[in-house]
């Protein structure tokens, strides 16, 4: 698009490569002074309840304690957690159910009171030593269950535990079963609650500053955002917090929320103003935080013989856990993908989303879609060996058509992009002849392939805002800074955002120096990273600002050297004059004259702010070779292909990364990830890294991605999504192959041997 | 001047107060990280000569020494270290002639090597074990000792060491002394070297970043000028190099120059990028940082019976020490006060600045007027006992006249201040009465009154450059974030900008959050605090930033209320209507619905940058009484005022507390202070708080502040410059008050014990 591109669509390294190799990037924890109070959190250890008392007595008496705040100290401020940009709507608002501390306690791990102290042992020691007496509560776990007329009530406003409920209704889907000689496809599909396990669990510091302001550096996605809420929760004007964002090892969504830092920072003020930190162990990552909702998907479908989809019906039941969180938008979003999959004239779909006495739930790597293309591409490979066509061709003749248009977003599918994929992946993966090959196998180890597709949005328009703005700032030797609010989360999003700026300004990327940090007191005001937004939203912006800075650049080259602005252009950090090529200054000359200058001295920087009224459409597959040991119930992926469309690659290599995490997280969700709870006490059985199965480089093949770089229409550089669109259908590609393997379809995740041993039983492959 | 002026003019809390006093404001050291390695540096003592060898090997086997850098080993590229913003004509670029380290060495305390160790003992075990074998030049303390023929040449470029000699000529001095009955007073007025003092010794630390660019915080006044004077001495581009600016602990202008920042960095660079950090010892801080020109002057004066100056000769000698610094700028600067300050028809004037073998001078607070007005105004004292005038009624009638305008800086003389200013000082000291009653006294212990009189510009326009950017970020609660890039350094820049901003927005003072750090990688390009220049300067830019916003703001309030932005206005937060004074909406609520809306979302900020091309002259005066022992050689100065004008006070109490400091200042300068040197050495001899008579609280009585405010016509808030002034006339007002109490004109400062007994010895007063 651009005729100066030179670095757009290169894989250049990465600006923070060496830096994160060597240990030279600084995370927050590294950012602590030493000085630091140590803030630790006393969890409940029921499930439902009421905190009666909490006795601090003893704990205070151990040396070092500095001071311990209870549920019943804190200020009565109820807040959102969501990381969503603030509406000025009351309707369109987070859900503002969570204090600071709460005697009202709704999982096992609630945070009922707080200790500060001048060190690690004490605070550990008194968190231990905090006695709290509770008025227990029956709990429930089962999002279905807790729909039921009698079950606990979680919150008072939510009859039911209904947080919310989404409908779909497209013609008459009674009426339309009616037609005789309808095919029906029926299945219920479950998907598990799993954690993110970022590297770096939550930490965050505060301090109040010295004009009375509370810092709060944070291991945050949407430092932004954040701050807005420790605003809120504090009840202080939001201008008076200021939330920094060094290096973060990793967030996944989990970090698209506020976390601990209200805490945190009301902690400080508490502690005369003093630094206080709070540094989150993993287990209480696994609970305390957040969780990807656990999804339970009824489908049943009507087909003609020729495979019309003619009607369908789609029931959702997302389990909340215990605060509202994200809440409701995952499922709703997930109940959005089935009729643009696969478009059918009668719909009646249903998605509720339901309160539990489990571990909030959150936004995670697909924010719903990895669980709805479970339940549609199982779905949908059920409904070809029913009607006894290929997976591929079904696929094929029924996927969005090319020039289907969302009546909401307005996302249009503009190319032929699920055949160019599914025949890359095909090819990739050597799928036909494998698929024959593993046809009507028998004995105990037999081996099948299988797919799935997905399409995915880019970024949250119109459902909510989408904002970016960007500064840049002209330094003497002709380099620049560059500023945004959406942040590095360990994608890359620092490399992009300098090839982008470098190749629009004309300057070498080497002379873009990324700000990583984003200081809101400082950085223009972006959102953050969440909704594989950064690359599509803040490409606007980058481009705009470039696009003034250029503009005053040249200005100002028009000045110095009397030629018509028209004519000049910068080209690789040179001041060219087009008619004839001749480079005139070096654009350091031209910064250096212009800030210096006795005539005319001015410091040349750009900002400016890019709304974003359009989305995209990211789409792709993942092909899955699987080996079952069907008497060790244990499934093992050989090979695995991810296809996708993302539009243009800005950075191939980065773009790959991305894939391969996705993938990877895709695979533990598909075989080995679940987070347990006891049914007798509501107690997380396995929040830990030994127990809980997370999917590591030993447990899967070569990750191969590849991609269809189709130039995205509505995109400045041509790019859209592929932060999350990796981890949506690796579960169903491996559930299928299984399916082809066996001849089973499991329909619960993951599919680990329990479930195996369970479901190979029913289907008479091994005797119980 | 400006109708919605609120907070400019009332002594509002410094911003920062709260931080000071508790300890909350972040200094370097307090945010250097536990890991840093720590540099010292091996400081030469011989004063001229050669280093012909750095033996390094025992000190390299000290545990924990990491790396020893000697003066062999650094990179040939001279630099200049002096504070000025950069020229593009190399005519007016600051001399360069530094090294990171040298072999030739130029004063007793010049830097040979330099260790890296892993603590502070290691490095100053190491440093002592370095052991230096030089080959020693003869050596010279005295500047005209240093212009002879044959005196050692310090720096090969500069014949007889003169690095610059400037010299004014107006009518005919040689034909206009031979008017019959003139009568002839002649004097040479001495100044010591003395050394700044700041609380904060310098300190810095560097490292390399993620990027392999250099983060280098430093305790400077300026840190977008060292950022430039660091990739100048590294030889890499300037962009390369980010400086950052915490708290400092004055400055004075010894931090008005790179001082370590480029070593610093380039130890870091031979360090793997790690950490590194070098504090400077007060003792260093005396002999290797900065010192104070002292200044040798010959005046002689004709004039006629009546007291009209007709002719006068002037010749200033001017002590640089070894390296050029600030070089010749300062008596320059001094030696155009004398024919401004007392207007002349005839006049032949000569300054010679002078290499020598002692610490290096730079710029200090006065920049060449301290001694330009101890010689000025005691030789105007001189004059009018010759003539037998009052001191007053002399200068009454001689000073720089109302109306009178300076041909190179344009500075106006508008009011009749000099008359005010002295009004106000006799008013407040008693002086007529006091004069009287001190006149012809006998006795050992007498009292003396005096005053002196000086002019200041504000900034450096047009020697120099002066340009200011500024930058404003709205919050969400309609609070603002405040960039400039002139620093605080103590003096309460912070505040007095917060007060411009508050009023030209028409927003709550509390609601301006000044950033206090500079970072040159984000905060707009300014060159810093020095020449008084920060109120001034940063009004323009502060003032024009603000009113883009302003307009910016009203413009979106006219989208929101579709009210026209011309009847709209800001006024205490609001936005107001003014056909009526209706309030519409609060700024915050126009901020959140800004940012926030899904109709046009946008991040209201607003940048810019104000050259300045004009000045300013202050005025103004001190009034000192003074008690005299003679036997004992002792002056106690018993009151002492200040009368300053110096346009509007933004902040009376403020401006109250930089007069304090400045005569503090001034008293240490006129009784106590000077930097010795051995002569057989020239090694300095009390280089420590103990020996260097720095004058405390416990030396002066209440330094009592007067003001005139006279409205500076060219200042947009009305102000000019004070943070200089204070300290330019207490000497000579001290000085004329002996001369009352004694009848002696002591012409060498300090007025110390030592120099009493000579001087009253010589006249008399007491015996050998």
């Amino acid at each position: 698009m651009d005729s100066r591109d030179r670095v757009v669509g290169k894989s250049v390294k990465r600006v923070d490569a060496f830096a994160k190799v060597t240990g030279r990037a600084m995370y927050t924890d590294d950012l602590c002074t030493r000085d630091a109070y140590i803030a630790k959190i006393v969890h409940a250890t029921i499930a439902n309840g009421k905190v009666l008392l909490v006795d601090t007595s003893e704990a205070e008496k151990i040396p070092g304690v500095v001071k311990i705040i209870t549920c019943f100290d804190v200020p009565k401020n109820y807040f959102p957690t969501a990381g969503h940009p603030w509406s000025t709507d009351p309707a369109h608002q987070d859900v503002a159910d969570r204090l600071l501390l709460t005697d009202r306690v709704r999982f096992y791990g609630d945070d009922v009171a707080a200790v500060i102290a001048e060190d690690e042992i004490a605070a550990a020691q008194a968190v231990r030593a905090v006695k709290v007496e509770y008025e227990e509560y029956p709990f429930v776990l089962d999002a279905q269950e807790a729909m039921k007329d009698g079950a606990p009530q979680i919150h008072e406003k939510y009859p039911n535990n209904i947080l919310g409920h989404t409908t779909v209704r497209r013609g008459d889907y009674a009426e339309a079963i009616k037609e005789p000689g309808l095919i029906e496809v029926e299945g219920w599909y479950e998907t598990p609650t799993v954690q993110h396990c970022h590297i770096e669990n939550f930490i965050c510091y505060a301090k109040e500053e010295t004009d009375g302001r509370i810092t709060v550096v944070a291991s945050t996605q949407i430092p932004h955002i954040v701050r807005r809420i420790v605003g809120q929760a504090l009840g202080i004007p939001w201008g008076k917090v200021r939330l920094v964002k060094p290096y973060i090892g990793g967030g996944f969504g989990n970090k698209q929320d506020a976390l601990y830092e209200p805490l945190c920072a009301y902690l400080c003020t508490q502690a005369g103003g003093r630094l206080v930190k709070l540094d989150v162990s993993r287990e209480e990552t696994f609970v305390s935080n957040r969780v990807r909702h656990g999804i339970r998907t009824h489908l049943i479908s009507y087909l003609r013989k020729d495979g019309t989809l003619v009607a369908r019906k789609i029931e959702c039941f997302s389990n909340q856990g215990a605060y509202a969180s994200h809440g409701h938008g995952i499922v709703a979003k997930g109940l959005n993908a089935y009729p643009q999959l696969y478009p059918c004239e009668n719909i009646e779909g249903d998605a509720y989303t339901v309160f539990t006495n489990k571990s909030v739930a959150g936004a995670m790597r697909g924010y719903g879609i990895p669980q709805a293309m479970f339940a549609c591409e199982s779905h949908t490979d059920d409904i070809a060996r029913t009607l006894g066509v290929s997976p591929i061709q079904f696929r094929r003749d029924h996927l969005m058509p090319v020039g289907y248009v969302d009546g909401f977003s307005k996302n249009c599918n503009y190319f032929d992009t699920f055949n160019q994929c599914m025949d890359k992946g095909i090819a990739a993966i050597d799928y036909d002849r494998k698929r024959k090959e593993y046809e009507n196998q028998t004995g105990d180890i037999r081996r099948g392939i299988g797919m799935a597709c997905f399409w995915y949005n880019t970024a949250v328009w119109p459902i909510s805002l989408e904002t970016s703005s960007c500064r840049m700032v002209l330094n003497q030797d002709g380099s620049i800074q560059l500023q945004v609010g959406e942040t590095e989360i360990g994608q890359g999003a620092d490399t992009v955002y300098a090839q982008m700026a470098a190749d629009t300004l004309g300057i070498p990327f080497e002379s873009v120096h990324t700000i990583s940090t984003q200081d809101t007191d400082l950085t223009p005001f972006g959102t953050g990273a969440y909704a594989s937004r950064q690359t599509y939203t803040a490409g606007f912006s980058i481009h705009q600002t470039a696009e003034l800075l250029r503009a005053r650049i040249l200005d100002h080259a028009h000045e110095l050297t009397r030629m018509p602005a028209e004519i000049l252009d910068i080209v690789d950090g040179e001041i060219v004059r087009t008619t004839d090529g001749q480079d005139l200054m070096t654009l350091g000359e031209l910064a250096t004259e212009a800030l210096y200058s006795l005539d005319h001295s001015e410091h040349l920087t750009a900002e400016s702010t890019y709304q974003i009224k359009s989305n995209a459409y990211s789409f792709g597959c993942t092909f899955a070779e699987v080996e079952v040991d069907i008497p060790a119930c244990r499934a093992q992926v050989l090979n695995v292909v991810n296809v996708h469309d993302c539009g243009k690659l800005i950075n191939p290599a980065l773009a790959e990364a991305q894939v391969h995490g996705g993938m990877s997280m895709g695979i533990g969700f598909g075989l080995s990830e679940i987070l347990l709870f006891d049914e007798k006490t509501g107690k997380p059985l396995n929040n830990n890294l030994l127990d809980y199965k997370l999917s590591t480089t030993m447990d899967h093949p070569h990750l191969e991605a590849q991609f269809v770089e189709n130039f995205e229409p509505t995109s400045v550089y041509g790019t859209k999504s592929l932060g999350e669109p990796p981890t949506c259908s690796v579960a169903p590609a491996i559930r299928n192959a299984i399916l082809q393997a066996t001849g089973v379809g499991i329909d619960t995740l993951p599919l680990r041997p329990h479930t195996l041993f369970d479901t190979f039983c029913e289907a008479g492959l091994i005797k119980k």
